[in-house]
This record gives C-alpha cells, sequence and structure tokens, in this order.
C-alpha cells in the first residue's frame, strides 16, 4: 500500500445498462477498488441488471453511492480526472493511465476518476469540472473501449503502484476539495453577473466554461482559495459600501 | 514502431464461446494487434456471433486461422507465453504484463501469447509449451478476469512499448509569458488598493506575495490571461461607471 493517498473513486456519469455498471464493479475489484458512485444513472439504482454482471463484486454495487450531480459526486474530492478519448476544446493537461496512476499514489487526498455514459460518453461541462482529461493512448484506427474496459486499464495501472513506497509529499498543501473550488467559482460568477460581464446572453455557457477551466487548473489550496475569496469579498463590499452610500 | 519485434500473436486455445473470439479481436485491435490464432474452436469457425462482438474489429476475424492443436498454432514462434492465473506444478519462470510486454519487444523472433477457454482456462499440457508463464497481478481476494480482459490488458502493455501509442498534446498551450502574468497581478492589485483590500500597511507585502505566489502557480496561458484581464476589466468598469454617476 502506498500508505498516503487513498484509494481513488470511480465515478460512472449517466451510466446506462446496469450491465455494464456491474461490469465496471467487476473491473475495479479485481485490481483492489471498491467505491463506486453513480451519477443519475438513468434506470434508477440499484438495478437488477447489475447483479449478475459484477460475477461476484457484489460489495462495490452494494456500497455505490447515487448523487444528482458530478460537482456533488466528487465534491471531497481534491483531484478529479475526466477519462474521454476525444479531443476537447478545453485548455487542461491530458495524462495517461501510467501518469494518473503515478500522481494519484503521490499526491495527498482523494482522487476521482469520471467515466462518462456508454456510447456519448463525458459532456464538455462534465470534463470542466476536472484538472486533468485521463485518456487511454489507442489505437489512432481503431479506438472502441467499451465502459469497463476503460474502468479495467485504469484500475489495473493503479493497482501497480499500491505496492510501491511512496516518498510523501509533506511540503506541500495538498489542493482543496472540489466543492470549495465551485464556492470560489460561484462566488465570482455572482460578481460579474453584477458587472454585466456576461454579454451577450448566449455567449454566456461558453464564457462561463472558459472561466472554470482556467480556474481548475491551478490545484489551489484552501488557504489560497480562501484569500481569492477574500479578493472577491472586498471587490464586492467595496461596491456595497458605494450603494450603501448612494 | 519498436522497428525489430514483430507483433505478437494472440492464440485463443480451444475458446467457447464466438462472442467472446469477437470480443477479444476488439481488446486486440484497440492496442494495435491484427493477429490471432484458434485452437479448435468449440462451435467451428466462423461463428456468426463473433462479428457484432467484435464491434468493427472485422479484420482480426477474418485473418483469423484455425489450428489443431497449440504446438501447430505456435510452431512459426520463437517465443510462447501461457496466460493463466493459476499456480501450476511446473517449472517456469511466471513473468507480468509489464515484463512480457519487454521481453517481445526487445527479442529478436515472433511471440506467441496463449490464453485457455473461458472458465477452465490453461490446461497443464498447454502451459507445458510455453517458455514462460504470464500472470496478470490482481486482488488475491477477487481475481475474476474474463478472456477479453486478459486479452486487453496484456494487448495495452504491450502497446506501450510502441511510440505511436502516445496521446498527442498539442493541443495545450504553453504559458504565457512572464510580462502578460505581471501585467495580471498588477491590474488586479491596483484594483485591490481601490477596494481597500490591503490592510493594514504593514501587513501588505506580505498579502501581495500571497496572491503572487497563487497567481503563479497555474501557468495560464495568453489566452487565459486576456479572460482574466477581461474579468478585472468589468469589475473596473462597473465601479468606474458608478463613479461617474454620482
Amino acid at each position: 500500500m502506498s500508505g498516503t493517498a487513498p484509494n481513488p473513486v470511480i465515478v460512472l456519469v449517466r451510466p446506462q445498462l446496469g450491465e455494464n455498471i456491474g461490469k465496471a464493479a467487476r473491473a475495479m475489484l479485481n485490481f483492489g477498488l471498491t467505491e463506486m458512485r453513480l451519477v443519475t444513472p438513468r434506470d434508477g439504482w440499484p438495478n437488477p441488471s447489475a447483479g449478475p454482471a459484477a460475477s461476484g463484486a457484489d460489495v462495490v454495487l452494494e456500497q455505490a453511492r447515487v448523487f444528482g450531480s458530478v460537482a456533488d459526486a466528487v465534491a471531497d474530492c481534491e483531484h478529479v480526472y475526466a477519462t474521454t478519448v476525444r479531443k476537447r476544446g478545453v485548455t487542461k493537461p491530458v495524462v495517461t493511465p501510467v501518469q494518473a496512476a503515478g500522481e494519484i499514489h503521490a499526491a495527498p487526498g482523494r482522487s476521482a476518476i469520471l467515466f462518462g455514459p456508454e456510447r456519448s460518453g463525458l459532456e464538455t461541462e462534465d470534463v470542466a469540472l476536472a484538472r486533468a482529461i485521463l485518456t487511454v493512448p489507442i489505437n489512432p484506427e481503431f479506438g472502441s473501449l467499451n465502459l469497463a474496459q476503460a474502468v479495467i486499464l485504469v484500475a489495473y495501472e493503479w493497482s501497480k503502484g499500491r505496492e510501491l513506497a511512496q516518498p510523501p509529499r509533506v511540503d506541500l498543501d495538498p489542493p482543496a476539495p472540489q466543492a470549495e473550488l465551485e464556492g470560489l467559482i460561484g462566488h465570482l460568477e455572482t460578481l460579474l453577473e453584477d458587472s454585466g460581464y456576461f454579454y451577450p446572453p448566449d455567449r454566456v455557457p461558453t464564457t462561463k466554461l472558459t472561466l472554470r477551466n482556467l480556474l481548475t487548473k491551478p490545484g489551489w489550496t484552501e488557504q489560497e482559495l480562501r484569500t481569492l475569496r477574500g479578493v472577491l469579498s472586498a471587490l464586492e463590499g467595496k461596491k456595497r459600501a458605494r450603494a450603501g452610500q448612494t
């Protein structure tokens, strides 16, 4: 065991077939991963098709937790990876399963790995929540990994590092959990709405996505986020003070 | 491409379901392996269930060759690996997928990797033909890899030795030059001074240092810095507009 970092959480985002949830659970447990989270599974939860497909990995399914949004599912995680094979118009580092496994073992804090729905994969909004994109290097002429296969490759690669003792990185504060980052993003958006920044209306979603992508990049610590919230409050407070004077 | 060694051959020994042969073909082609050999498949060959399960990896199935014995199937191969999770009463080296991939890339000559039938796995006589046993390190409390999963892990590990199998990193813009970052920092400091953020005076240098440390962390691109400057201008502009109204 690496000692420091907790095992990563596998997050299935809007999974469709219960059978595939079961297969993903089986893939996970083969390599020692047990914590599965489900974001709005299409056919509800529990799903009677999942158990048989898990081939005995029932413990993973029994402990699976259901969330209403990706943000809720990763709120307590310091590192979020979005697994996708597609090129996206987002500016985030792209890592292989090898690199992700190394980071997950070395970094303090909990990691979550997002996997999108069968066929369609993760949406741009899902990817925007993540600090990095995880891509399995694949045959450029034939890329056809199903959900459980993507999960098994990532879990397999992670499992390799378990026995290696990783040097603890005590000199660096860990990034804040995702929920605190969301707090900063929400605060800034409110302030900008009040300032008339979001214009024209049809560009608002794109602009918010751009902001979110650049704010997820740094992996700020809790202390850094507190400082930034202080900055925003100062800008806001000054305006309020003026408003009060009028 | 590794240059010297030919791609390994995947040998399915007495496979039972056509569906699993198709899934194995799909697993192979994802990582650039195309040569499949079948030893006495239970339901004959071709098998109509294989194609749909291959999800487009038809080229692998079309070129698959059928043999009457394991010995015949590997007769032209210099290196034979027997994939099994079980301990056998044979004295052979046991290698992981990582070690096998390294050997296959480094050694001259053709390698074959044997995979046994679903459920029962390779027999002792099959293993006896091999020079080494290939075992995927797995959760000792839950080992449940199916045929296609074993194939995909071995193929994935082999593919790492090929240079083409790297994700492109061209989509990541480089960080902006320091001068542009200084522009952002200066802009923010001006705005914060105007907002009364810097107080008390004796803490100003420390506070500015904290802000600078947190803003240098992300390595924002030029585009990202332009967006942030736009954010600051919006906050500033609103205040000026208000000041103008007074």
